[in-house]
């Protein structure tokens, strides 16, 4: 069965830049697609130990918008967990509509390890495929897609990979003894996937073997796998439905509409703070040029990896919260910045409306809620600062309302500090000049073009009432445990390094570690 | 500050009896008149050991809807909840707008007991009395009505009480060696009382001390105090928000409406059902006497509660679904049920329309997001069979979707029970012309009338549909494990009886208990 996938390919570097960045743009506007589409996606890694999993999970990551994607991985289960049936993780994790979920390994891990070692007779691996089975074809009968990836390295291979991991300084810890047991369990593990892989491959969720060798090879044989079976899904699956078709229409009408009454970007008036705030006294001509960049920007990825790994080992989480203009960049930064951690270690969570739950709860009880493990580092795209920002300004909030904010708002973080959170809080600022520019390069690139919205000009109107509010934002909530970091953003490259970099120092501080030991 | 609770208040059995049915009535009502507020009614129970802070919250609920209800307690933090901030356990079980949630001791729990034996000293055990108000005043500005009782006994009361009890073989288990360790630093323990109460006690969220040597007192006291803080809230937070004010309008001129142009429910046509179905084989003339009843049941909650406290010990959960006709006696089922265990044990699950965020999930996820930790009682009122019920009859589901349904539910109660848990499923019967009969009762009490709909009438016209639907939902899932029990409901009592005791058998067989062991 595995022969196919030691073949030796390979994908040349110059083939893999090309692929590399249409792939990107064709996977961003897909997921701009799946929003509006019925169905989740569930994506499963699973295979030989050292085929790259991880790695091709982390490059996918870096790739897609990390708001509609996440990455689940498991150990073992945790006291909540042990105390119901073994699939309640896997549903309390899966995607909602219109979402991408990567799941590593999963499900199969257990059977798959408990047979390869002989834990578990055949019979009773059988039957554990078997509801294995059931789950996903249950999953996508009602609509969700499933995509499964084994990735296969033939035992030589999975030898010299796993030499060279360890060779790496910056890889080693991905090796464990547990893989080098496995490794000479090869071929009963061997055995084991053949039989998970017939078990458990219908007509919708059938495999796909990946060989694993080359990391270019594999990460474009994923990455098109995935855009083909997602577009092909949103044909056959939601063109019957109607539902995105539909959508799309109306998209593209309003896109017409748009473009034949083009409001002129000139006309829109803003109204200027009223007094010198904060923000003015940000230098924004600061800038990095694109050489010094991507030497920093590599620079204080590596310094980030290193850091994280080390709070995560010893279970420090960290909260990072962006606020932000309307293009100001949040989104590139912390692509950036999840670029140098492992998809499974983080989670991007953006906030805009609250769902129905939410709204019959206090209002802080949607971030409370989404608090992470030990160890964990979550991204808050939009925060709980949105109660004394959009709900102030467009009257969400009432005024005693938004005013107790800024001491809930203290309360809040204070706990989380205390409990060894380790928090930080960006404003990205750009100023009206350069946040003009901004939205009309928007309206020329057409994947970008979903990012513009109308509510984006109405905001900018009102430039001058957010800077007010901004500035007694920060006044109110710069605390001396929480502090916030301002980013002059007007240059997308100074104010991504000067992001990751405030973090390190931070990590730094919180684990004890001076800056100079570092060896890069 | 206590002397005001060592008074030797009381009150008599005949007040109490004319008190309590009184009491239920409005309680049950202004259940119904929350519903449409926009707030969340926090109880605290606080207090000294022994003073009935479990027993009023049992007998409470017991008075009340318990759907719309809720009991939280707490013992040590599962791994899950010791990774965040210690207050996340206590926002992931605030209650909604419109429902009651009442903890036991909760957030004074810890810093109580740790004062009360010097594990901290009182700089620090201010400090953390400082945060719970933070934290309850921020409650109460959203709207939050909080409520909070310090249920006291007198050190000689409190040595009475606890040897009562321990002299009570069924009540034996609520006394520990804690207790009595308690009960030695009395002294030091009161002074940490009054000091919490002086530091938590702020105009909105004043402490109300409750004399605890008499159950009686107790539950009365706390029940009115509890009706009237609602009712008070309701009237300033709610009219001030204009929502309550206006729905109460609205459904007092709906219910005028309807008296004025009453249907006249014989002319409801009802289409029976074209074949004999498995309900048709039921005697529905079984019945139960009033005092029969009574000491049946008596007999059957006794069981249970020893049973279910077994189970509970043994980490053992429980899941009981109900479903049945509209007005077939459910709700009165499950409060039988319910009196029986703490309500620190159990928990009711109504389930109507999802979500949104339910409905951006597979339809089998709401109910997997609700699956308790070990030990515990789930009952279902209504639930994932509404796919094969309602959502066929009324063409939500299409027809692959509620016919692949069978498959999916037969599956998922299969983990269940591999799981461990104890899975009840029960059919609640009556005929068409019992049911008219309750519709009519409904129209007639004023408390009861929330209850009958317009569609409970729709639902009445296709009696015959559902009666097809139900006859292969039984046919199609009353497996081995999970077998459904019928329950001929034309007689409450019988119904009642039925219920509790068919559960008491099923717990039985998985305990390995031997029936004929029981001693009453």
């Amino acid at each position: 069965m595995f022969e196919v996938a030691e073949l030796g390919n390979k994908i040349s570097s110059e083939e893999y830049d090309k692929e590399e960045s249409r792939l990107r743009e064709e996977l961003l506007q897909l997921q701009q697609d799946l929003r509006l589409a019925k169905f989740p996606v569930i994506v499963v890694f699973a295979g030989v130990d050292g085929a790259g999993k991880g790695e091709t999970v982390n490059r996918l990551s870096s790739w897609m918008d990390p708001r509609w994607l996440v990455t689940n991985a498991y150990s073992d289960p945790s006291d909540e967990e042990s105390e119901r049936p073994e699939f309640w993780r896997y549903w309390r994790d899966l995607p909602p509509k219109g979402q991408i979920g990567m799941f590593l390994s999963a499900w199969y891990s257990k059977p798959v390890v408990d047979h390869a070692w002989g834990r578990i007779g055949t019979p009773e691996f059988d039957e554990q495929l078997a509801r294995i089975q059931g789950f996903e074809k249950e999953l996508a009968a009602d609509g969700a897609l499933i995509i499964k990836f084994w990735m296969h390295l033939g035992k030589s291979q999975q030898k010299k990979r796993l030499k060279k991991l360890e060779n790496d300084p910056h890889q080693a810890w991905r090796v464990t003894d547990n893989d080098w047991r496995n490794w000479k369990n090869y071929d009963g593990f061997i055995r084991t996937a053949e039989r998970t892989i017939l078990n458990t491959s219908s007509g919708e969720n059938a495999w796909t073997i990946v060989e694993g060798e080359q990391s270019r090879y594999r990460e474009i044989t994923v990455a098109r796998h995935i855009r083909d079976a997602v577009r092909q899904h949103l044909k056959t699956w939601d063109i019957e439905q109607k539902v995105v078709a539909e959508a799309l229409k109306k998209r593209a009408e309003e896109k017409q509409e748009k473009d034949s009454q083009i409001v002129d970007p000139k006309q829109v008036q803003i109204v200027p703070a009223p007094t010198r705030t904060i923000l003015s006294t940000l230098d924004m001509t600061q800038q990095l040029e694109r050489p010094d960049y991507k030497t920093q920007l590599k620079k204080q990825q590596s310094r980030l990896n290193r850091l994280y790994r080390e709070a995560k080992a010893r279970g420090i989480s960290s909260m990072l919260v962006f606020e932000g203009w309307d293009a100001a960049g949040k989104g590139g930064a912390i692509r950036r910045l999840t670029a140098a951690m492992d998809s499974r270690d983080y989670r991007v969570l953006p906030f805009a409306a609250p769902t129905d739950e939410e709204n019959a709860h206090h209002y802080l009880w949607r971030f409370w809620r989404h608090l992470s493990r030990a160890g964990k580092v979550s991204i808050f795209d939009r925060s709980w600062y949105g109660r004394v920002l959009v709900e102030r300004i467009e009257g969400f909030a009432r005024n005693h309302e938004w005013q107790r904010a800024y001491a809930e708002i203290n309360s809040f973080e204070e706990q989380l500090v205390e409990h060894g959170i380790v928090l930080m809080k960006y404003w990205v600022h750009i100023t009206p000049e350069e946040q003009l520019e901004r939205f009309g390069e928007r309206e020329k690139i057409p994947y970008k073009r979903w990012k513009l919205t109308d509510g984006d000009w109405r905001n900018r109107a009102q430039w001058g009432a957010y800077e007010m509010a901004v500035h007694e934002m920060i006044e109110r909530t710069s605390t001396r445990n929480a502090p916030w970091t301002l980013v002059e953003g007007n240059n997308k490259y100074f104010a991504r390094v000067k992001i990751i970099e405030s973090y390190c120092k931070q990590l730094e501080k919180t684990l004890g570690i001076n800056a100079n030991d570092k060896d890069d």
